[in-house]
């Protein structure tokens, strides 16, 4: 039996170890489209003592497969970039709210800003997803 | 007085959480390229149980902060792109070789190539730096 | 003296022969966003008789040139991305809107996306460019 | 009956009225791998009076498009970027070879560095392709 959303995104995120480390918590979600909150520690940094940009970066991937998949259809990431705008430092609270700019059959394309706290944006996102055909299945 | 590129590296990596979490080992370098080595643990798996795409951006992203920074001059990574092009698991252990393209007194690009144990290319990340001009000093 | 928006898009688009070639017009400008307008011809195809890839590319870089340039400050282009997201046919009448996601003392990025008459998304265009700190000026 | 790679680029070349308009040579070409050439000319100049971005970008597009497609599947670009790394003026000799980094059933990755007459590197494309299944045939 084909799953929902929520189910698919509940699915992922119990087996997701890596979103879990990070500490990322699932605010909203629609098919195309979620929105995630995680705060930064500490063990986050890099050789500039400022956040990873790795950080970020997982943050909104993590964002862009709960998008993809939360239409029914296993999806995998086949290209992304990321601009760093902002400096994020330790205890930062980050939150991403994906955008589906188009859906094809087999192609979705995404595009995402991360946000701190005092809602300036620290990263620009966007992620290009192949569209398996294979449904999320009981 | 100007650190070496060893210094500067080594203070790097000194101050690198992320880096250190992901067990990433320095295999060579000189001003403008590294070598870099991780392998993959349980704890870094996604919601399709295979490894988070984080993880080689991470790892890319990490060359290329050593790599630009190893000429001297204090430089921070603005624009940077990754396309997943083979599953990667638990146990695989990742190599990455990064490659300057261009240097300019302002900005550096470099590209890299990540590649798992089977010598098969898993990523292929490029990235862009700004150059601040702030020599790394002690 | 320094110039003025007006008189910084004004120039550039006197020696941009390319997007005279294009036929672009500029419909609205403010310093850091511009909208461009310009219809497609029958000489723009590419090998599959649609439009060339190449020529919503010219477009938005165009933009992005004129939108950065339009701050007072010589500004380059120094890392671009296109998604292609539904095909551009002869006849077609393409406007772009650019969007300032950031603005430091030294690098600049944008986005935007190039619709059709019908107000179709036909590509999603991110660009990074690098401020000389050098004036346009008379 | 299904096309060869050399069917299939003289097809799309003899279409593809944009690379006829930039001057696009073929110097070479095996299914996944084209080398292209090209001069650039004072019409393609841009508002700082060097070449317009877009022109490399072109050349490598059609790069892209001739590398995939002479696979015999239909393939169409989906994401690409590029930087540009060296100023282009009226006159130069633009040189490409492209490599393809992976290619699955689906999928197709490639990149290119487009080189002047003095072997500089000018700029570094990045292309992703979808692969549609149907073959090129009589």
């Amino acid at each position: 039996m084909a799953l929902s959303s929520r189910e698919i995104i509940d699915t992922m995120m119990a087996d997701d170890k890596m979103s879990q480390w990070l500490g990322i918590e699932i605010l909203d979600y629609t098919p195309g489209a979620v929105s995630l909150k995680m705060t930064v520690r500490e063990e986050m940094v890099n050789g500039f003592k400022v956040t990873h940009g790795g950080i970020t970066y997982c943050l909104a991937d993590s964002a862009l497969a709960f998008s993809a998949n939360a239409h029914g259809i296993r999806s995998m990431s086949i290209e992304t970039s990321i601009s760093h705008l902002k400096k994020v430092t330790t205890g930062d609270v980050l939150t991403v709210q994906s955008k589906e700019l188009s859906l094809s059959r087999k192609i979705g394309v995404y595009e995402m800003d991360v946000f701190n706290q005092d809602n300036n944006i620290v990263a620009h996102f966007k992620g290009t997803v192949y569209r398996s055909g294979i449904e999320w299945e009981n």
